[in-house]
């Protein structure tokens, strides 16, 4: 038995971390952080779950030398730099720049993580000005969440104190960004998860694998996958206290909460879809089905238009490749059968009924393909005018 | 030997061949056809290439039952209704449709083939008013090839005259329609080639796979597949005149100039672009990765937005799991280097240079990968702001 509590704020709830946010002239003519860092007071156990692009960036490829579970005590985060396509000059820039941190910090395994546009060096010289204006000491949630924004229209950031049974407690807290290049076949787009849980090194990594699974990797924007996305998880176990069962579920729940804030957040997004594929022949082609619903133009358009067009729908599903049949397959809009005996089974009605269960800010699309047992839902969110107009012009 | 003219005009100029197209409502409030066939007076050498959608509409599903060469005389086309998920009945409205042609036609296995919106059974009435005004006599290429069109912008329909050595000749001429739900993993879209040459029934399958492998299969609008898509070769031998090179070559200019001409046409397309990998580990691996480009909503915007932003183009082939190096990769814009040995490769003055050839209306992005000798060229266009228009109100 245990209780989750959600708090006001971020990191700054977590005991032994600091963190802050400044602007060193990466944003220019903004008051908007670009540079932060997350500090641990103890040295962590970190686990991390990086891209699957195979041009993992240079900060990836850095901190990759500590293996994906190690102990530190230090990330530095910038935005509008992914410092990627930049070979070893990337990670000797990294390298630089982290020996200029101020010794007294006593870094153990210090790592970088970046976010911005693919090719470009990172201006060393307005970041070494930017950590002279850092305050290592200070508790600024809000100043780190809105630094390592990029296309971001609002902040992401959350908490969670979790109570055990007799009372005692620790916290969670993570800040995330992501709007566009988000895509399940990854780690996605940033996120760094504090904790003051005394979590074993050794359930670190297996820990974070499950709540990413389940979270990040389970929706799409727009199906591309970054260079740079990583997901990292600090314990410090300053609050003495574990429990696994709880720790998991407050894990699960902090990604999976970030997750959907991500989504409604998509660049141009309007709103979030949950497509929930069941009766698909086992797990691996729900999946199939459901990530090719999430991802299709034609899917996406049709939720930006809210036209209950299911039969891209349909369509969507048999491209994927998976087994079905017309025979057996039905299509909900929430719990509205649309589609099932080989025909529409809208009239004018139910019709109003899907037009406005369409309008809403979420709802579900749910398939049933009548092949199995297998069940698996991705999320996504519809193409808008505005994705093309933030795309189109995102470098210049 | 020999020589490959263009002709005016299209399906009229082969021997033995009849068309014609006319509105029976199925386009509201439009001069436009909607209902088209093309006839031929002698049996011919009928060959298709369906779409891998397992959801096949029923028109392909009605054809499939004389396997995919076969011999035939008549296919009729209608626009605005697909015709698809519509279960057995779908199925027998085509049966019934097919019933009530003239039969003086003496029809051999007559198909249908359909296009449009997906899960409404056709409306026979119309369809059969329709067949009462076609002229099955006509040779009116226009009508047809302007009937079977939804969101395309213009007619697509061409003609060659082969002139083999010693003056005897045969003609090849289609039409096409397609614009949105374009992908490479499948037949796409309609198309209908008729020619006069002696094709041998045995030849047929081979010459128009191949063809429709390096064309069709290697464009993509948006990724999707439909459940509709279909191309057919006619071959009725009136001319007498067959040699195999010679008609292969002609096949295959023809479906690959008709894919430009789709392309081009993509809905809301502004520019056709050609991806053209080398250097890959393997042929497939170079085809992974140009289909990614292709499709890539990041580097679609990106060449909407005419921005070279070559980091997206990095990053696609990072995603796409193929073997790949930071260090091999180089990329070029036409001929121009803008990316290699780990950084990009634009001054000030190239930087203008790039920006000048992503402003035609075609161009190259050639990607050297430097792992082996694989490579493909796919075809793929931008994404604009007139795409999502076109599909957030199709239905509607």
């Amino acid at each position: 038995m245990f209780e989750i509590l959600s708090l006001k704020n971020g990191i700054e709830n977590v005991s032994g971390f600091f963190c802050d946010g400044v602007n060193c002239g990466l944003r220019p003519n903004s008051e908007q952080g670009d540079l932060a860092f997350i500090r641990s007071e103890k040295i962590s156990n970190i686990a991390a779950v990086y891209t699957t692009n195979r041009f993992a960036a240079a900060p990836i490829q850095h901190a990759l030398r500590y293996g994906k579970v190690f102990e530190g005590n230090f990330i530095l985060m910038n935005a509008k730099n992914a410092n990627a396509m930049t070979g070893k000059k990337g990670i000797e820039d990294i390298e630089e720049i982290l020996d200029a941190l101020p010794k007294e910090l006593e870094l153990v395994n210090p790592v970088m993580s970046s976010t911005g546009v693919i090719g470009y060096r990172l201006p060393k010289e307005k970041i070494f000005a930017g950590i002279e204006k850092l305050d290592f000491n200070a508790k600024n949630s809000d100043a780190a969440a809105t630094s390592i924004m990029t296309t971001d229209q609002f902040k992401k950031e959350l908490c969670f104190q979790v109570t055990l049974e007799g009372g005692s407690s620790f916290t969670i807290a993570a800040i995330a960004k992501g709007a566009g290049m988000i895509n399940p076949a990854m780690a996605t787009m940033l996120c760094f998860i504090t904790t003051d849980a005394a979590v074993p090194k050794e359930e670190m990594q297996e820990l974070l694998q499950g709540a990413t699974d389940s979270s990040f990797n389970k929706i799409s924007v727009d199906g591309d996958t970054s260079t740079n996305d990583t997901v990292y998880l600090m314990a410090n176990g300053a609050s003495g206290v574990y429990d696994k069962e709880a720790f998991k579920v407050a894990l699960d729940r902090i990604t999976f909460e970030l997750a959907m804030m991500i989504l409604k957040d998509g660049e141009g997004s309007n709103k979030v879809v949950a497509f929930e594929v069941v009766g698909a022949k086992d797990d691996n082609e729900a999946k199939i089905a459901a990530v090719n619903l999430s991802n299709s133009l034609l899917v996406k358009t049709a939720l930006f238009g809210e036209d209950p067009n299911w039969g891209r729908i349909a369509s969507t599903i048999g491209a994927s490749g998976i087994e079905c049949s017309e025979e057996t397959l039905k299509i909900y809009y929430d719990n509205l059968l649309i589609y099932s005996s080989q025909k529409p089974q809208l009239d004018k009605k139910t019709e109003e009924r899907a037009y406005k269960i369409m309008k809403q800010e979420s709802f579900k699309i749910r398939c049933e393909l009548g092949m199995g047992e297998g069940s698996y839902t991705a999320y996504g969110c519809d193409l808008s005018y505005e994705y093309v107009k933030i795309n189109a012009e995102y470098r210049t």
